[in-house]
C-alpha cells in the first residue's frame, strides 16, 4: 500500500531506545503507556513499508532494542495485524523471518451512499479490496431510513464475502458533513437534512464504529494514496459535483470542514434553478443528469461522439468554477474524476482551454483525469479506515480488538 | 496593540525556572542562546499585555526568576524595545515600576505602491502611526522604476518626520506575489512583472530589510489585529479587486501563497475582458473603475444615490463571486473594504441578498464593510514589521539593533 506519509515515516520516531523514551516522557505509567502506543505505530509502520523486514531489520530502523521490538510485534502479531513468515536464510547468521501486514487482520468497511445507489467495500490491510459491491438505489424521493437500510444490508453482504474482522466504517456521502459527522444537507437529497448517519448505521451494524465523510474528500484521498499530487483539486462528477481540496497532501476542511463545495460555484448567474436553491451553479451544466438532459442523451458512453456541444459545455462550465478556485485556492493541479472520465479527451480539451485562457496567477494548471474509476470514493473510505489502523494500532488493541466477522443487524 | 494570538501567550512559556528550561533544552550553550531568545519574546509579550506589570509582576506570569527577569528586561530595555516607568507605590512593600513598551523604539515602516497611488507610513511598537503619507501615482503605464523611486521617497519622509528608528519594512503590491517575495504579475501593472520590489527597495533605502506582500493578504491582517474574526474573506476594493483569506486568524496562504484572488472569479462568462486576460472576471463589474465606467460618473461617494443600478450590478457581481468563496473555503464571514464602504449599505444589501440565495452549505454568512478605512493594507505593511519585532526581540539585537534613523537614499 502507497502511503501519502511514506517519506515521513522516520519523523515519529521519539528516542534511540526505550528507556531514553521513557525518561524524556516523564517516566511515569502514563508515560511509558504513550510511549509504546508510539512505538507500536511506529514498528507497524516499518513493517508496513516498501522493503520486507525481520525483526532485526525493524530494530535496525528504528532504534529501538532487539527486545523493545520482539515484545511489540509479538503484540502486533496477537492483534491480527502483523504475520511472520517462515525464516530465510540470507546471509550468514540466524535466519531472518520477514514481517507483513496480516491479510487475515482487522479490514477498513468503506460504505456510499450516493444520489442513485449504494457500495460497500472491505479492504484488508494490505491494501487488498476483498469483497466489493454496488448497487442502485434512488434516495432523491425517500426519507433516509430506506437508503440507510440497503446499504447496511449491503455491507453484511460484503463483509460476509470478506470473511474478514473488520476495525471500523467510513461512508461516503454526497452532500455537507459537519465536523461532529452530522449529514447537514445533500442538496439532490432533499429529504437528508441533519441526518446522523454514523449513528443510524452503527445501530444497524451491531455497534460498529462508523465515520461520515464527504464522498469528494474521500475521492480525494484516494487519488493521493495512489500517488496523486500534494496539492490538487479532486472533483467529482455525479448527479451532483463535488470536489476534495489536497493541499500539502491533507484534506483542506476550510473553517467548518466543508470547504470544496464547487458544484455550487455559480458559472451562469441567471441559469437554471439548481436543487441547492441557487441558480446557474457548475452543477446545472456539468453535473451527470443536466449533461444528459441537455444532449437529450440516454447514457454518457457515446455522448462526446453524438453530442459533442454539451460535452464541450460542461468543460467550458468545469474551466471556469475551476478557475476561480485556482485563484481562490492557488493550486497547481486538477484531476476529473467520478464519471468525467468517461466523456472523453473532448471533455478534457475544453477545461484546459478555458483554464488556460483565464488563470492568470499560474503559468499553467496541470488537467487530467483519475484512472481511479467511479468507485474512489468507497475505496476512499475503505482505506481511511485501514490508515486509522496502521497510524495507531494502539487503540485498536486497547479497544479490544475489531468488530466482528459478521454483522449483526 | 491588539494582537490575534493575546490568548496563546502563555503557551510560549519554556518552563518554570530558566534551569529547568536549560536542563530540558540539553544544557549547552547553544541551548541556553536558544532558551534567553524565547524568553525575551516571552518577556516582552508580557510587556506588550493589556495589563501593566512591573518586573515582579512579569517574574510572576511567566515563573521565571526575579533574577532572570531583570536581566532580560535589562536586554529589552538596552535594545530600546521596552522602557520602565517612575515607581508608583500601590501597596505594601518595593515600589513597583511599571514597563512598557517603548514608543521611542525601533518602528514598522510600511509601504504600499498601489495602481494609482503610494503609500508610506510608521507605526511604533505600541501600535500608533506616527507619520503618515499618501500621493498619487498612476502606474499603470510606467516601468517599475518609477514607481519604486517614488515610494522610495515617501518612505525617507515618513522616517524623517516620524524622527524612529525604523527595524525594518513590508511594502503592499496590488498583484500576485511569490513565496520568496517576487512581484510576478499585478493585471493592472502591465510592465511589472516578476519584479524583485524589494530588493529594490532596499537598495534604495540604505540596506533597510523590505518585504513584499499582497495588499489584500496586508489589508486581511489589519482586521483581525483591529478585533476583526478570526474565519473570514476580506476584500479589497480599488481597481483591482483582490482578497485575503483568514482562517484561524492566520492567512490562508493556498499551495504557493497566492490564494485570495477573487477579483478573478467569473462573474459574467461572456462579459467585458479583464486586464488578466480573462473575461467576466469579478473585477470587471466591480473594480472601481468599471463600476465609475458604467455608472458615468467621476467618483464613488454620490454613486449609490445618483447610480443605484452601478451600485447593485457590483453588489450582485461581489455576491456572486463570494458564494463560490464561501462554498470553496467554507467561511462563515466576509469583509468589505478598501473603497467598498464608500458605496453605502445599497451595495452591503446587494451582497447579502446574493450571498443569502446562493449560498446551501451555511445558514447565514456574516458580510460587514471594514472601518479601517483605504489605509487598512499600509497600515498592516507596518504593523507586521512591529509583530515581527514583539514575537522575536532576539533576532533585531542579534542583528544590532534596528535600521537607522534616517534612510539613506
Amino acid at each position: 500500500m502507497t502511503t501519502p506519509d511514506g517519506d515521513e515515516r522516520h519523523s515519529r520516531r521519539l528516542g534511540t531506545d526505550e528507556s531514553a523514551v521513557r525518561r524524556r516522557s516523564g517516566g511515569g505509567a502514563a508515560g511509558q503507556h504513550t510511549v509504546r502506543r508510539h512505538n507500536l505505530a511506529l514498528v507497524l509502520s516499518e513493517v508496513a513499508g516498501p522493503q520486507p523486514l525481520s525483526r532485526a531489520g525493524v530494530a535496525a530502523r528504528t532504534g529501538l532494542t532487539r527486545g523493545t521490538v520482539s515484545s511489540l510485534v509479538e503484540e502486533l502479531i496477537g492483534a491480527g495485524l502483523v504475520s511472520e513468515l517462515a525464516a530465510t536464510r540470507g546471509g550468514p547468521g540466524r535466519p531472518a523471518s520477514p514481517l507483513q501486514l496480516d491479510p487475515r487482520g482487522p479490514a477498513g468497511l468503506g460504505l456510499e451512499v450516493g444520489v442513485d445507489a449504494v457500495g460497500a467495500c472491505v479492504i484488508d490491510l494490505t491494501g487488498a479490496v476483498r469483497a466489493q459491491r454496488t448497487a442502485p438505489s434512488d434516495h432523491r424521493e425517500d426519507a433516509p431510513d430506506a437508503g440507510l437500510l440497503r446499504v447496511a444490508a449491503l455491507a453484511r453482504e460484503v463483509v460476509a464475502e470478506a470473511g474478514l474482522p473488520v476495525a471500523a466504517a467510513t461512508v461516503a456521502l454526497p452532500g455537507v458533513v459537519s465536523a461532529d459527522g452530522v449529514l447537514e444537507r445533500a442538496p439532490n437529497l432533499p429529504r437528508w437534512v441533519d441526518v446522523a448517519v454514523g449513528e443510524a448505521l452503527r445501530a444497524r451494524l451491531g455497534g460498529l464504529p462508523v465515520r461520515p465523510g464527504n464522498e469528494a474528500d474521500l475521492a480525494a484521498l484516494a487519488e493521493r494514496w495512489a500517488g496523486g499530487p500534494p496539492d490538487v483539486v479532486v472533483v467529482s462528477g455525479g448527479i451532483g459535483v463535488g470536489a476534495g481540496v489536497l493541499l500539502d497532501g491533507r484534506l483542506f476542511a476550510g473553517a467548518g470542514g466543508r470547504a470544496g463545495e464547487i458544484g455550487h460555484v455559480v458559472v451562469e448567474p441567471d441559469g437554471r434553478a439548481c436543487h441547492c436553491g441557487g441558480r446557474g451553479c457548475l452543477e446545472t451544466v456539468a453535473g451527470l443528469e443536466a449533461l444528459l438532459r441537455r444532449a437529450g442523451a440516454p447514457d454518457l458512453d457515446a455522448l462526446a461522439a453524438t453530442h459533442p456541444d454539451a460535452v464541450r459545455a460542461a468543460g467550458r462550465a468545469l474551466g471556469i468554477a475551476l478557475a476561480g478556485a485556482v485563484h481562490l485556492l492557488d493550486v497547481p493541479a486538477v484531476v476529473l474524476g467520478g464519471a468525467y472520465p468517461r466523456c472523453g479527451p473532448l471533455l478534457l480539451d475544453a477545461v484546459r482551454a478555458e483554464l488556460d485562457a483565464r488563470v492568470f496567477s499560474r503559468s499553467r494548471v496541470d488537467v487530467r483525469f483519475s484512472t481511479l474509476g467511479p468507485d474512489a470514493a468507497l475505496r476512499g473510505a475503505a482505506t481511511t479506515v485501514v490508515q486509522e489502523v496502521l497510524a495507531d494500532p494502539g487503540a485498536l488493541i486497547a479497544g479490544n480488538g475489531a468488530g466482528a466477522t459478521e454483522l449483526s443487524s
